[in-house]
Order: structure tokens, then sequence, then C-alpha cells
């Protein structure tokens, strides 16, 4: 059994540095909060549960001098007034990337245009970017878009793990409708790169294992990608879900994973699938063709 | 025989209102100079030549007191300035939308942004408005779109009679690649309707004519819409061009006309058909099924 894992697989940028943050804030001893879940890995979650971090859906309980940490995919200003006015210590950990989105999408309003959010609109990612407009317009769906009617002027920015096949349909159908169309193509690169790999690769191999949380947007995204190019595609959340059946009559696996996708869950995968064809190619050819030994 | 004209079929309000000053000015009795052919078609050429108009393709033998006529495509401000200093008297018959689409084009490059042209670069309505701008690009095909490279900025504006189609796709294309992407939409509605009603006449009916000059862009591309939709589709520029052989088996004939075609010459069309088939239909149901007594 050929196994190959996709160079771009697991942690982004962003994420890295938003749990660093965290462990290092943990690391200090102090009382520490997250505002929602630090990122989309119910596995990773549960691993800084046991270092001390307390996940909290909302500030009731917060009180003055209790250290807050915000998720890679950043609020609204009100949370941030609001947990300032608690008292509390704010550690920032948005993706710079979505930092970037929430100016430009200001930029946009101030210079006069209406400003379109593609991107899911409960994802939190686009709460916070929604939270920075005044009355911002989402939409997820070609349907959505189409039923946006015609207008003189309109600005778009997008959730940082959008589709990129939806993003350029989305803009070819506003550019039919719209007079003066500006548009920011906020899709990160650590997004497109993992899309197109994810692609390619499946394209490539008789079965895809896509391993991240569930309710990770980039990870059901490569998922829904995957399958598209190969019906053998499995979303997986870690080595548990794995089912041998999967792999009758198949010769080569695909890996790759989410941006939220720790590498020691990646590692667990890989092992595994390497201890369940220890007789096969696998320990002759190297685990990963494509990582260029990076895990 | 059933004949359907389309509505918008004919002179747009830009070519007529270039039509009319033209035929003020020679009206005026001044020795009346046009800059290349008025509007592309050939017939109204000719008509306009009998009323005392000399077109011309360069400005060498024009002299002080001489009128000079701008088409509607309009044309580069070195052509005004060189025109000026040669002491002729211009009336600008540059049509307001092509204005608009020189404007934006300038905004854009004033903005920061590289321009990119939408539209055949041997036009001379892209002649004129590249002719607006310091070092403008310019794409015709989808080829040429996506040989453009990754940019941080780009802007866009697009020749007036431009297919809607190839600039959606052509957005779409750019979408994925250019980071910051400000479009005009500046094709013209005249004609976006004449292209949307070409398209659908052409599914309804057995025959299609698309009557114009074979060098009009606007014509040309109405009639490769219709061939697209059906395959019977011909594109005359007078009665002379019809084959009767056309018409074999067929129970209804659409006419639709370029911008450039003046309503004489689409009359001329309608009234051969009427009485070639006036033992039909035709004469029972009224000529025209969509122009509501326009024509």
């Amino acid at each position: 059994m050929e196994i190959k894992v996709a160079k771009s697989a697991g942690f982004c940028w962003g994420v890295k540095r938003a749990v660093n943050m965290a462990i290092d804030t943990l690391r200090k001893g102090k009382n520490t909060y997250c505002l929602g879940e630090l990122i989309h890995n119910r596995r990773e979650i549960e691993r800084l549960k046991r270092l001390g971090m307390k996940f909290i859906d909302n500030m009731e309980n917060l009180k003055r001098g209790d250290t807050v940490i915000i998720r890679s995919h950043g609020v609204s200003p009100r949370i941030i007034k609001e947990l300032k006015n608690k008292g509390t210590s704010i550690v920032d950990a948005t993706c710079p990337f979505v930092k970037d989105v929430h100016e430009k999408a200001m930029k946009l309003e101030k210079e006069g245009y209406p400003v379109l959010i593609l991107g899911n609109p409960n994802h939190p990612e686009v709460i916070g970017i929604a939270g920075h407009l005044k009355s911002p317009l989402i939409a997820s769906t070609l349907e959505e878009v189409e039923a946006i009617p015609k207008m003189a002027k309109l600005g778009v920015v997008c959730q940082t793990t959008l589709n990129l096949n939806f993003f350029r349909e989305a803009i070819s159908t506003l550019a039919s409708k719209v007079k003066e169309l500006k548009v920011y193509n906020t899709i990160c690169s650590a997004t497109s790169i993992r899309q197109k790999e994810a692609r390619k690769l499946a394209s490539k191999v008789d079965v895809m294992l896509i391993i991240g949380g569930k309710n990770s947007s980039n990870t059901t995204k490569l998922y829904q990608i995957s399958k598209s190019v190969n019906p053998r595609s499995y979303h997986i959340e870690s080595k548990e879900d794995i089912k041998e059946e999967w792999f009758r009559e198949a010769e080569s696996i695909g890996i790759t994973a989410g941006a939220s996708t720790p590498k020691w869950v990646i590692d667990e995968v890989v092992n595994y699938l390497s201890t369940l064809y220890k007789g096969g190619e696998l320990s002759g050819r190297g685990v990963c063709q494509t990582t260029g030994g990076k895990l």
C-alpha cells in the first residue's frame, strides 16, 4: 500500500499561531478562558482542556482580571468592547489574515460600497466580519447570490476558507448585474493551496482520507472537493473512525487534513495505517511521498 | 410564414444621436469630414456620402476651418489635440456611454490600478479607450485573460458591445488571481438587451436573420449568439443577401439587427420577406410580432 500525505495537510500558520499563544498564556498560570472553541478540532480542544484552558460560550461569568483568548476566527468589535468593560485581559489570537478581511470590509463600507460577505453566515469568522459592518449582505450559495438585485455599486470580501470555485461563480454572477464591483479575494493562500492539493491528490489515489473536525468548515470543504473527484473519500476525525473495508483492492491512500488538524492527529492516522499495512510497500517506499520528510 | 422582429433591432441611442449630429452638420452646408466610418454600416455610409459627407482615414489633408465629426466610437485625446492644432472645428459625436468608459478607465488608473480593457484591440472604440491610458492591458479572448499573471490590483473596463458571457468568464478567471479587483461593467444596456433578445428569439424561430454590416462588431456578436442557439442563423447586410433556400420547411423567421443598422434597411428586409410570403400568415397576423408597431 502506498500512502501519500499532502504537503499542505494540517495546521495553517494562523492556527499554529493561535494555539501557541494559548499555550504560552496557560504556561503563565493565568485563569484562562477561550470564548468558543479555539479551533474546530475536538481532540485538540480536549488536550487544551487537560492543560487548564476553560472554554465558555458567553461572557456572563467572566470577572475582572480573567484572561480571555480571542480565537483565530476573530470576533466583532462589540465583543472586544464588552470584554474590556468587564476588566478582563485580552489575548487576541485572531488570525492576521482574518483581521485583514475586517479592514478591507470596513474600507469598502467607508468608500460607499454596500458590502457582501461570501461565506457561511453561521461560521464565527463570518459573524466576526459582519460585526465590523453596518448592514452587510451575506451569501453562502449561488442561489443567494443570484437573488441579489441589480446594483450600482457592490464591494465583496469572503471567508478565508471559501471554496475557490464557488467564489469564481459568485463573482461571475455579480459582474453581470453590478455596474461597479470591487472585489477583495480574501481566500487565504493556505486554503487555496490545500484545496488545489486535495483535488490533485484525490485524483491520483484509490482512497482518500481527510482528517479534521466534523465541525471544521475548511476540513468539510476539503472533503467535498475530494469527494467530487474521488467517490472513495472519507472524512475522519481520528484513526478510530477508519474502517478497513474502505481499502479493499486499493493500492494507494491519499491523506490530507484541515487547517485546524494538529500534526499529532495526522501522525496517529499515518502510523496506524503503516502498522495495518506493514508488510506492504509502505515500509519500503517511505510513508509520505509528498511531505518530503515534513511529518 | 410568421415573421418576428426583435424590439431592440436597429440603431441604439448613441448611434442615432451620432447620425443626427452628422446630418445636422451637413445641413449647415459646412465642408464636413468624418474620421473613419461614422458607423459600421456600408449602406448608411453610402447614403451619407450622397448627402455630402467626406470620409477620411487620416488627418493629413485637413485644413483650418474644416469641420470634422468624431464618430460614436470615440477617439484618443491625441487625435482631438491634433485636430485642434490644425484649426478644424470638431463635432464630437462620441457616444456618451463610450465617454463614460474613458472616464472610468482614467479613474482606475488614477486610483493606482493597472487597467485591463476587455475588448477587440483593433476596434476603434477600444483604440479610443486605450488612448486615454498610459499602459493598458487589452484582452479579447479567454486565453489572453488566462495568460495575465497573478496581480495585487487590477481595474477592468470593457468595450460597450462586449459579449456578456465572455465578460462573466473573464471576470471569474480574474477573481481567482487578483487580490483587489475593481470592475466597471461598461457593457451598454442596449447591447445586453439586444443580445438577450437575440438569444431568446433565435431559440423560438426556425430561421434567424441578423441584419448589419459585416464589419460591425456588435452585429457579428449578435450573429454568433444567434448561431450558437440556432444553426439556421444568417448574417446579412441587405435584402439582396437573402437566399430563398434558407426558408425551406420553415414556418417562422426571426429578425434582429445591430446597433448600427438603420431602420430603413430593416424595413427593406421585412417588406421583401412579406412580399415573398404574401400568401402566408404574414399579412393576416401582422409583420412584427414583437415590435408592437415600432417598425
